[in-house]
């Protein structure tokens, strides 16, 4: 079929439309307490969301930045709560430095283990990633019990992540969720998080990609 | 590895988690003007942005819900923008009736021919989606040239969605785009969007697995 081309919409292409978006968010945003490193995480934040608010809901510990720079410049695997984080991040800035995404909440062995302990997928696919790389990257947008087990393999000193992202979304124990991660605020495990009910796959991976953006430079 | 147990954190279930969530949305949303069929896809588009100001933006044609509930029987193919949103959407409900989830973004043939005739590679998917099944099923939920594009080809005659599904997000013509396919209210094309910038992949799949799941009963 010949489609018809004389009422084509707009061919702004996506890298105008980017740079666009962002002068607009750095307007909008106006004065703000970000570290300069750190904003360009919630540039995109903002970006991935259209949502101000959760922008300025982000909490960063002292190292986070630099920390998930140098993680994914080391090629640590990230492993990601759920299928739309893993799918989201971009994985050619990753594997320049050997770098890849695994997500195992719907692995087999996963489910059965889950199902056997009646815990939740999310907390045994947790596991599952901290025994293959205790020090990963840890991206959580969806699963509070993914957040709250990783806190625990913390304090039991089995799992030492380069970074975690955490900012699942939902109205029970996502917030909860968030604040027991903010409470880390003074150890040495480099965090991004926020605080409050929002957040979700598009911003948790809009901060990945923004420090595997920087990462390149 | 064996791990230390004595802190498991929560053993609630997802199942249980999302119950416990619609309450709370019901209990905070409180009064509305959506209709009856229309209010179990507000909830889930709540429930995955944890955001009311989204929920209460959309805008529903009159068809929309029973017009999606019928495609999604009939086995009609759905047409998602992008990945994310082509991974969230719940496939065995849509299996049942011979549905399947397509997305043609990242194809080689799309790509190319977006960069010959220099337009997005959006808007080349969309042409591929459309010239396959053009009474499918349109998600979008990140690609506002996708929409407008989607929008040409019906005032073309080329496109006869069964049902649109419209929530880019973003900053540069993602609200535009949903004004346009809001202009459609009082034609024959069903579609659900939102005003405003908000929207994006989880709530665009919240739509979708919320019809879904009012098409199995």
């Amino acid at each position: 079929m010949d489609f018809k081309t004389e009422f084509v919409p707009m061919t702004v292409q996506p890298q105008e439309i980017e740079s666009m978006s962002f002068d607009i968010i750095t307007e909008e945003l106006g004065e703000h307490n970000f570290a300069e490193e750190q904003y360009p995480v919630v540039q995109r934040v903002i970006h991935a969301s259209a949502d101000f608010d959760l922008g300025r809901s982000l909490v960063f510990h002292r190292d986070a930045v630099r920390a998930g720079i140098e993680a994914i410049r080391a090629g640590k695997t990230i492993y990601a709560d759920v299928q739309m984080v893993q799918v989201g991040i971009s994985k050619p800035r990753l594997a320049k430095y050997g770098g890849d995404v695994k997500v195992y909440i719907s692995d087999p062995d996963v489910a059965a283990e889950a199902k056997a302990a009646n815990l939740t997928r999310a907390i045994m696919a947790t596991r599952k990633a901290v025994r293959e790389q205790p020090d990963g990257i840890f991206v959580i947008g969806n699963a509070p019990t993914a957040l709250l087990e990783l806190i625990r393999l913390i304090k039991t000193g089995e799992a030492k992540p380069s970074l975690i992202i955490g900012m699942p979304v939902g109205f029970v124990s996502a917030a909860e969720s968030k604040e027991e991660l903010a409470k880390l605020i003074d150890g040495d495990v480099p965090f991004i998080t926020n605080i409050g009910r929002k957040g979700g796959s598009p911003v948790s991976v809009a901060a990945v990609n923004a420090l595997s953006l920087m990462a390149e430079r």
